[in-house]
């Protein structure tokens, strides 16, 4: 399994969903970098279910120990090494989905490629339970862009099932401080409260009904220098686009206008430039704040669309990989009705990979003409 | 610049535009391949401009000479180059545009990136030229895909403006020999004459509007094995998520459903397992063949959204960087009205290549059991 | 910090000597290997201190956890992770050397790298301490290739201060799992028991005097498949000297017979080809098993030379980098007179770590040659 | 074949040596730097044969044409490719080799890696023409390095067969411009002019003779900063060792004292730290300027060891690969009686490329403190 990313910057996850524990390792942070761990903690509660309808019923334990890298409360400039004990694993639920795949999980592939050898319980590395360390490694990758830059970045719920948040605009208006911190104390990550009160009706009858539902997640991104990304394969879209399909069930991603695109005029979908206090700006921002793959800018805007979760209560055709022959599933155990809520804080962190690492490689060119002690 | 991919297999993309060559070197092919150099020309034939409206003007020669890792009419094992020199290059249309960056185009982020120094000319690295070298890498990367596999790699455009093609269908049924010859014959890769008359008639009225029409391209992949891809950050979306971004002007990546996933529930979204001739299928398709990032043997089906061309004849808005003030800029030149009619190869290219790369490294976890001579 | 190594394989190195624990994470590993643990402590053992003059006074405990990626006895496929605690670090020892660097030691340097930043307890990440889970993973790597292929790894001391150890001749005949076990059972890894007699006395007196020795550790290794190791940059001399030289202390590195190639004569130096039992062998080994980077089929003879430890007693010249002003310097705390008594399993275990990998993208390519299911 | 080196700035060889060309691409250099190519050419005819009795026949032509990445006499920061087309290969003479391969030359190896397709004429990819593009990168990485910090590369031979040159001091006081003319202008890169000519006399008489001699190369660094290099893999150590084992024919690679730090005692090997105008320095240099893989201010040393060439004219014994039978061999052709004579622009290259590496992560990790834009 190849669960490293980076190149200036390197990410080693690991971890089982029903082992010992899971974490991360990071390389090459700034040393003398003092993260904020309370405000590292209320990123990690987001992802946390929390009450309603749309809980899992697992309560995670998403506390963490940072073991190496940090020391007298900064950064050592040392591998940082954040590891998650597994608690509450109630192993039995999955004792029989090597041999009863559920549709559309990894459960069959995973069992084909690793011959059967792959930890099942809990989906084992394929676990959403990963992404407890992807947000704890995104939550620090944005306090630093956030402390250099002032880079801010914030996430919502665009879609739910046929429930649809007002949009952020080009313009990224709404990616404050206020809405950051609004948005945290909401029961869901949605800008309109009325969204809320349908999301949670809907959602309580899809999960009475044993059903899951999709959604999309839409980010704004502030404060971005000019010049960050490099072409072809490491353009902006490029580096988040590999990160934003490793979050579980995502299988769309797009940037600015994005399919939106397909039907339009050039004279349209352009931006066209004006000078606004001696900078360059665009009068639009369909681009989405990148252009060649590298940032413009222009505020960014991405969007990620989710499918339902596959594990659900009803009834469902799969087949028997012992006897090869169909058979039913039903899955119990516990089961968000929708990942959409909960996975706010886990775009937003691999979207702060991404751009770290942007910063990281346009620092290094950068550096290379300047006097280095 | 990092015009680098891959890890088992590692391309290097080299040149610009208006320089003396452009190129690719490709590392770590095997030995003893025999390429089919003229079914390798006919896939860089696809990408040349053609007749009709939508054609470039630039008499572009696609012609590579193979200088390395090749020798008696097998791959060597050492690293294969493929050179393209650079012909026919009007560098004079292009001096200006450092002054007056074009809107949403990669003109103004570059120039402030490379503080100037980069090679304006024909946009230079940035060029959509470059994509010649990436579709013969990704045409041998083809080959050796189905002489192995038997897998085959089949892309049509989807759509064009307001014009739409018949899809390809969950079981890529369309995805058979005869069709990939038959669409390289056709006038523009559509399954529908009808859509193709329709194109043209939309081309040649946006060509004389002097203005541009976004599109999307749709892939569909057959013969694919159980088990290639890795978790997390090298999933098979991840993987080709990251090349088709780098594929200029591509603003959005979908596969199977796509962002249809978002209003889907689960139990209709999930694919049913069942056994068929003893072998494990799905049902349905909506995953695209690819759960928890690893192929689950179905078929792959994805779509990528193209940009409308950002060089447009119609004067629009700029800027000029060396006075700071506002301008108009009417860019001539040769342009294509659309680009998804030539890209489609591109996607193909890019889309085996990384394939091949998960091919590699599911032989090498592989391998790592066999006895190696 | 870049404590990363590896393309096929993954390692990934964390922890400080005195912070909560150190550890490694390997990817992509392969599933279904059954490691033996007890063979993999023993191992370990080997490392730790032991009784007698050259013992360090610290009693580390190198007991290790597998938090991941291991399950009913056997790899799972993802990231394996061995977690190891700190425990009787007594920090105290440490704290002024950032004021006092030691001469030779990493202190100077690491501060001014790290803005005084690093954690200096035990020398941080540049500690010894750090090479406890690199005798981990290449145990593990060991195992694998042995099981595999039947290679088998032997190091022993050839020299430390003036006292010298019988050489391993060119064919490896003392690498047999006769000496492996022998070696293991010594009082130090010496062949010949009269040079443990003279070193133990000479190490006890150095001791005493407050003073460290230097020395070399040989290695060979045995049943090396034909064709391992890619041509430039990944040739196994490049694989092994990146790591070799990544083992602290270790300041030169030589393959076959090294420095002693400048001297000769290519008639005297060139290894004849011959035909035993219909396979090819070379009559003598100068190369080391080697030619043009990929292995021969031979024996494999390699040797690192280590600088005497630069933590020593005595009183040191030194310079107080809060006043600028010249010091004095007397190290306390616990220190072993030498490290290559220790050393030999660490370089045994890089070694392996280099060859696993060798091992893997030869499987790669080869595999990229046969069904892969 | 893995022909690529680096991670921040990244290296990718190409070519056979007697297929149409051979080259270099170099990936993120820095945009804006204008090379002295007429320094860069003298630095390249420095590895070409010259007169005398250690001259190849082959009239090696070392022209190169920079295809991409130098625009305007500067570098545009995309990728810089430089090609050098094959002339003047004799391929008649290497057709034989496959079947009788050389001893300690990588005929046999290759030919079992890559199942006797690897091009074998002039030995292909393994050639040491092959490090013409590596003198080209490192003659330009050295410009850099000199331009942005006075980093002085100096390399002689300190060895050929049993002829020695004064050594380099530990304070590289040799290092100096006027050196690295005056080695440029004699007929060998010796310090002592007495040593030449006992070279020569030796050098005539063992080519005479029919066979080839082996030697060592001594390289000097000045001018380097503190803080250089990453702990544990990527030490300077570390990175110059892979580089430096990926020359042709080394066999072994020193740093500081190096082998002769086995036999030291530790009060004798520490450099001790002192104060001078304010800067802290060690008294003597021992290490090299490197404690803990990272670079602490001090001079540079290192030395590499070559093989005697494989290639000799005296008569061999071999194997017949096709026969399966012992076999006589008599290398006809155009062979130096020794390497290390022209190795030293190459062994001064990889340096330079190894430290331009280390220089480019070390802005990365500081970059990230400083406003970039």
């Amino acid at each position: 399994m190849r669960s490293t990313w980076g190149r200036a910057i390197q990410y080693s996850l690991f971890g089982e969903s029903h082992g010992p524990a899971i974490g991360i390792t990071i390389h090459h942070l700034p040393a003398g970098f003092r993260p904020d761990l309370d405000k590292l903690k209320a990123a990690m509660a987001r992802r946390k279910p929390g009450t309603g309808v749309y809980a899992t019923k697992r309560s995670e334990k998403d506390e963490f120990e940072i073991v190496s890298g940090f020391y007298q409360e900064a950064l050592t400039g040392a591998p940082l090494t954040a590891l998650f004990r597994n608690e509450d694993t109630r192993s039995s639920d999955y004792e029989s989905l090597k041999r009863f795949p559920r549709p559309s999980h990894a459960d069959f592939s995973a069992n084909e490629k690793y011959h059967g050898f792959n930890d099942p319980r809990g989906s084992g590395h394929f676990s959403g339970r990963l992404t407890a360390p992807l947000v704890f490694a995104g939550a620090l990758a944005a306090q630093i862009l956030e402390s250099e830059h002032g880079i801010r970045i914030l996430g919502h719920v665009a879609q739910v099932g046929d429930i649809f948040d007002a949009g952020i605009d080009e313009m990224a208006s709404q990616v404050t401080q206020a809405n950051q911190m609004a948005l945290a104390q909401k029961e869901m990550p949605f800008f309109s409260d009325e969204a809320i009160e349908q999301a949670k009706t809907m959602l309580a009858k899809a999960h009475e009904e044993g059903d899951s539902v999709g959604g999309s997640i839409e980010i704004g991104v502030t404060g971005l220098p000019v010049g960050w990304g490099d072409p072809v394969f490491e353009g902006i879209e490029s580096l988040l686009g590999q990160l934003l399909f490793s979050v579980p069930a995502v299988k769309a991603v797009e940037f600015g206008a994005g399919t939106a695109f397909a039907g339009m005029r050039g004279s349209k979908s352009n931006d066209p430039w004006r000078m606004e206090d001696d900078k360059v700006v665009s009068e639009t921002n369909h681009s989405g704040g990148i252009n060649g793959g590298i940032t413009n800018g222009m505020p960014m805007r991405l969007k990620v669309t989710f499918r339902p979760a596959s594990s659900i209560a009803l009834t469902q055709q799969t087949v028997d990989l012992r006897e090869h022959v169909n058979a039913e599933l039903s899955v119990t155990g516990r089961h968000d009705p929708t990942i959409v809520v909960r996975a706010v804080p886990v775009v937003e962190a691999v979207t702060a990979i991404g751009l770290l690492e942007a910063k990281a490689n346009a620092a290094e060119l950068l550096g290379q003409f300047q006097k280095n002690k």
